[in-house]
């Protein structure tokens, strides 16, 4: 399917229907196959309330867009959620429960695309990444995360050290991923309003970066390898974080 | 660095050191910066016991060969380890404590290789893949395994639930992950003795290959994402699993 520079297809259904929801303005159609179930058919409704064209596709539609992906046969055509600058983080800076995700540095375009699918299944609220030196919303990144660049904010920052600052200021806690750290990250207290800063692939975080960090955790392995994919690192720390925080808010309830 | 079609470059300290342990024959020489640090000097230590020759690189050598990885100053010219046939399980199916991670159909080769990666940190036996309709150990999968592809017995199998099987017949417990499984991934028992299945990137497992499982389970994420990334959720698993059968030999010790 042909789409314009600003449109991006996106396939799966929760993927559609958060969009539907969060940005109904920025859709042009729905595509749904030709048997629906019940979910495809409330999703349908969904998109029919905010007057969204509903259109309806053989399998080998999905096949050819949706290569490899578990497109479940659903799909929608919308424009490309835009990075954001260092203001977005003032409409969220003050939310009680927080999650952010820093990449500093991460360079392939597979490991920001996963670490983003990884966001939105763990509640991150926000990516940051810098300006230099890093894999920004590029096509790979959009396809690779299934969607979820089209929904979670993508923040590019010119100095990550001057913005964890800020984030502490603002009563953050930010913790970074470090293959050295003292830590177990299954030990670690992951507070409600937190960063989890996940490094490059070669060098880890920057050094700044790392000082400037509240605590430093590590996975537990094996002393065969000596680290791992970098959006595998940080799905295991934010699949904690996002236990911890679940754990905590039945405490409080 | 032109290397010869049966060759390998594998860098950072564990897998060459590993490297060097398990199979000194296939290792033609060692690389080591110009300023080796106490680690990197053990490593040279047992390279030349086995007979192995060390040589010099400056920082642009392995910046050249190993841009965007963790190389750590140090790397191994070695034969690359061949693909295993089914008859391999022979030689580990009697462990006491055995962990195999079967990977039904996974296509991309970013994801064998951070998968590969997860198994060597996480003290996986054997990964195990059909021998249709999957990726199998191409240089991307080696190059994206960090290592891991030369350490990891990569076993190539014509029919996975014969193996599956096979694997319970010897009192290996099989467990699948399914996003639609009632046990969330955390308050499984995983036995010592155990099996993970990862299924494909569209379509998860084949129907056979999860109805041949002990038990599902899923990792517990946001309704707004249907599914990880496949090497993430393989990561996420097999971090859990290693955790248990920690605790669970710290009890029995």
């Amino acid at each position: 399917m042909k789409l314009e520079t600003n449109e991006e297809l996106v396939s799966g259904l929760n993927a559609v229907l958060q969009i539907i929801l969060t940005r109904p303005k920025s859709v042009h159609s729905i595509f749904i196959g030709n048997t629906p179930n019940k979910r495809m058919l409330s999703v349908e409704d969904e998109a029919k309330k905010n007057n969204i064209t509903v259109l309806k596709k053989s399998s080998s539609f999905f096949e050819e867009n949706f290569q490899d992906i578990n497109h479940q046969n659903i799909a929608i055509r919308c424009n490309k959620r835009s990075e954001e600058s260092e203001q977005f983080l003032n409409n969220i800076i003050n939310k009680d429960n927080l999650k952010i995700l820093i990449l500093d540095g991460i360079s392939d375009p597979h490991n920001v695309g996963a670490c983003l699918r990884s966001a939105l299944a763990f509640d991150v609220d926000a990516v940051i990444v810098p300006k230099n030196r890093s894999c920004h919303l590029t096509p790979t990144v959009r396809k690779i995360s299934c969607g979820a660049s089209e929904l979670i904010p993508f923040i590019i920052v010119t100095n990550i050290v001057r913005t964890i600052n800020l984030l502490k200021e603002n009563g953050v806690m930010v913790f970074g991923s470090d293959i050295q750290a003292k830590d177990l990250h299954d030990q670690v207290e992951f507070t409600r309003k937190n960063a989890l800063i996940i490094g490059s692939e070669d060098k880890g975080m920057r050094r700044l970066t790392k000082a400037n960090c509240d605590q430093h955790a590590r996975i537990q392995m094996s002393d065969k390898m000596d680290s791992l994919n970098a959006s595998v690192s940080a799905g295991i720390l934010l699949f904690e974080i996002s236990r911890q925080n679940r754990i905590n808010s039945l405490q409080i309830e």
